[in-house]
């Protein structure tokens, strides 16, 4: 089963998070994330069920699936891919966290697909990989990008194993071409019609009426 | 401060709940959610730190603001809006838990908006409101709507006070009318910029070229 890892921090932007787990998971992608930093709560290690969580940009309160020492050991270099999400903090923090953006360069130096989005773009700027590449971002960090890659305003931008989007918005496009990277056109058509996305969001992809599809939800 | 209040449940579509959290509370709303049903942990009294959360229909971990014990002795009312997200699960959780329909009838009938996206539309249902009204859901639970209800395939359907809308890719759309709704669409023009929302999500309201606003992500 393929399987790809998205980092998470204290101000990830919750529904860049949410919406590509959520659709690697229909794209029958194994999905894992980690906390990279601290979080709003700690968790009890003598109480299992207690969790911490991390406080998104929004307050949506999230609970990480691992943190990243339970990855040492070369365990994150299994995973098929490695996501990026945005949020201003959130994405301070993951940029900031030289064991990540060492993660970051070791996965897309072995050919793994590197996915950013929004703010998510500048930990690819920080682990100094795809220089020159074509890459997107949110509007508003546009300027830290624009000198040291080819900067396009396109909602997703795949150059290579490296793919970039611009923020909650096309999210859903953004997953969808990560699940087409990684699983297959079939199964990004297959999950598309279910998900009842706007026109405009299907990127050249013939989209199927709600009604002609046989829905899961 | 304008306040809504999401419900949320195991198996909750977590991208759903995300969005309309997310953007409303972009919108300038007072945003609680609370726990309908069980958990798939609970905290524990005696220790601050632990947290109950949810796992969502793609397996996100979320954790409730509240539970609704939380919001004994009316303090339900005082929202000026109760959502509910879809995730099949999740829904029927929602729609079979008694204190929970007669709360939506009761903010229904208090003239407060209630939301309800995918298959949350058959909590609408079963709390009894809004008879022949025009109401939308996700498709895969049109058969149990559409004879009680004038069943729309429109991506956001309002009907008074009653606002519904189909599934994942449509909650951009649906959140974005709550704003409209509870805060006005000033608030609404404001925030739609930096989303980054696909052209065929506006729904008639022109969208700001990316660049042209103040991003703030």
């Amino acid at each position: 089963m393929v399987s790809a890892l998205i980092l998470i921090a204290e101000g990830t932007e919750e529904s860049e998070y949410t919406i590509v787990y959520d659709v690697l998971v229909r794209g029958s992608v194994s999905v894992s994330s980690a906390l990279v930093g601290s979080s709003s709560t700690s968790a009890d290690p003598a109480n299992p069920h207690s969790a911490a969580y991390v406080t998104c940009s929004r307050g949506v309160k999230i609970v990480p699936d691992l943190r990243l020492p339970d990855l040492e050991g070369g365990k994150a270099l299994e995973y098929d891919a490695l996501i990026i999400p945005g949020g201003a903090k959130g994405a301070e923090t993951i940029s900031n966290n030289e064991d990540v953006t060492k993660l970051i360069a070791a996965m897309y130096g072995k050919g793994k697909v590197v996915g950013a989005i929004c703010a998510g773009s500048l930990a690819i700027k920080e682990a100094g990989i795809g220089k020159d590449a074509a890459i997107t971002s949110h509007p508003s960090v546009k300027a830290e990008l624009d000198k040291e890659y080819t900067y396009k305003e396109e909602r997703v931008v795949v150059a290579d194993n490296l793919v970039t989007s611009r923020g909650p918005g096309t999210a859903f496009e953004f997953a969808l071409t990560l699940v087409e990277q990684l699983v297959g056109k079939e199964k990004r058509d297959e999950i598309e019609g279910p998900l009842i996305l706007p026109s405009g969001a299907t990127i050249g992809h013939a989209q199927s009426s709600p009604d002609e599809v046989t829905p899961k939800e």
